[in-house]
């Protein structure tokens, strides 16, 4: 929750004449995203989502989460649409940095989802990954299983101080999943932090997805993983096997996980948590003592990651195996 | 630049089930206000704005803060207005703190503005006072010069740090300010913060003024003496006497100022920069070392209170004195 950069009204105007949007009427800084620099922007055109990139999301990178969004919401997919200028550009630069324009999305997301959305998130997953499979560009995931051990080299001397013994549970862990990660499950397109603050909602239904900055090229169930982790726990960490089912059941129906898929599972979502455990780990021992700004706390997925060591199959997760 | 509060989709539905707004369509915390924490919501009725208020604000004083914006709305001034809950009343409570929304205002601020804002930014300034003569309600100046010695004696231990002499200089000038201060000038409802983000502009002409929490009950022409501190220096501290005549000629068209305001101009600037300059030093003294989020520089209102000193009269502001 971030803005880094401000923005001066006469600047703003500048570059918004680059675009078919009208005049400036107001602009705002909004306290969403983690990595980038966010306004809400109203025009005579109507309302919009302004984004300046910061270093940590690399220019080059750029065209990718761009043509994606715009390649998920041509194929019908609620997702930011990126505004084109009037040379039909999608980037630009404002107070020295990349800056794009995309479309406002109404919508609310769920603090406390019900398994109703869980199921609705199944379903748009499903679908992001049927209209992203004929999208031509790549990415690597920068933060899939090979980069895992460099992750933990940077925390590894913190480690035990956030929680006793939680260094050698995830040397052991990491071990494990570098020599079994599936190598062979579906690939293409997937969005890699569908979070309940990246899914918007109007009542009951989903209204829009949001937040493509760490989407890429990776295992499709992996994403499925991803989504049991962050949608399908209890603030008391514990499973909810309702929620886990509904999400299951409806990404299913759109598109259905092979046996092969639903085997890897148990293991994929290991994976999930250790990613969102070490770079959480990252994040807090990064953060100078007596700052006023706390990030995530990474215990949440110490606690999923034991969880999903002792479930047997697919089964445990509310499918059949 | 804040929110403080976190608030949950399904609590704020609940909380705009009080007001006659419509269904809640999308809000967003936006980065505005020191004290409270604000969002920007979308409803079936428009766009509003939310205010949680944190505990530096006292409860008791807010009937007094939203009494004076519907006053001030409801003789022209362009200002954000509470909205009326079905109860008729403009405080609710939402995520256990106050909460009260008000009408969204379109605009910008004006982070370099020129001598045409300073003149319409003049202008509003007396009309507010013109407005604010038959306002019911009364409030004390927490922060006028019966303070300012608490507040220097918070921050003298650490004042040489921030710039040597510096000590010295206020306790001098407290001195001075608590002997000379005047008494028996024009006394009524004073915005008393009136800075540039807090005075939204469409083009060059003015859209709304914001931010009343300070406002309260004091001499009419401190106001003016803040609003020249605020608005007529340059970036390298020098003062811009264009721009000063043009806030000065402005007020004046609507509320002339009288021969005692003027002669007392000088010494009310002086004031109103060493109360920003306190409580910019208390602030800066009070942030931990290596916090991310950086307080105002008090060094500004120190180069201030300096040119004040050397000022023999209104003239030098730019009006006849």
């Amino acid at each position: 929750m971030a803005v880094y950069t401000d923005v001066a009204a006469e600047d703003l105007a500048r570059f918004l004449g680059d675009y078919d949007v009208g005049e400036l009427l107001s602009y705002k800084g909004i306290a969403e995203g983690v990595e980038n620099s966010n306004f809400l922007v109203h025009t005579g055109a109507g309302h919009f989502i302004l984004t300046l990139y910061e270093k940590r999301v690399a220019a080059a990178e750029l065209p990718f989460f761009l043509g994606l969004m715009e390649h998920l919401a041509g194929r019908g997919l609620t997702c930011p649409q990126p505004v084109k200028n009037k040379k039909g550009g999608m980037l630009g630069t404002l107070a020295g940095r990349p800056a794009a324009l995309v479309t406002f999305l109404d919508g609310m997301w769920m603090r406390r989802p019900a398994a109703g959305h869980c199921a609705a998130v199944g379903e748009a997953l499903a679908m992001l990954h049927l209209a992203g499979a004929d999208f031509a560009m790549q990415r690597p995931n920068a933060l899939s299983v090979g980069s895992w051990r460099a992750l933990y080299a940077q925390a590894k001397g913190g480690c035990d101080k956030v929680h006793a013994g939680l260094s050698e549970t995830i040397a052991m862990e990491l071990d494990h999943l570098e020599a079994a990660w599936p190598r062979d499950l579906p690939q293409g397109v997937i969005h890699a932090d569908l979070f309940p603050d990246n899914v918007f909602f109007l009542g009951a239904k989903l209204s829009g997805v949001i937040d493509f900055y760490f989407a890429c090229t990776d295992t499709l169930a992996y994403d499925v993983a991803i989504c049991l982790n962050a949608w399908c726990f209890e603030t008391d960490h514990s499973y909810n096997v309702t929620k886990g089912r509904a999400l299951l059941q409806a990404y299913g129906k759109v598109r259905a996980l092979s046996p092969g898929e639903r085997a890897a599972l148990p293991l994929l979502a290991r994976g999930a948590a250790l990613r969102f455990l070490l770079t959480r780990l990252v994040d807090w021992l990064a953060v100078p003592a007596g700052a006023l700004v706390k990030p995530k706390d990474p215990f949440e997925y110490f606690r999923k990651l034991r969880f999903h060591q002792a479930v047997k199959s697919a089964g445990d997760y509310g499918i059949s195996a």
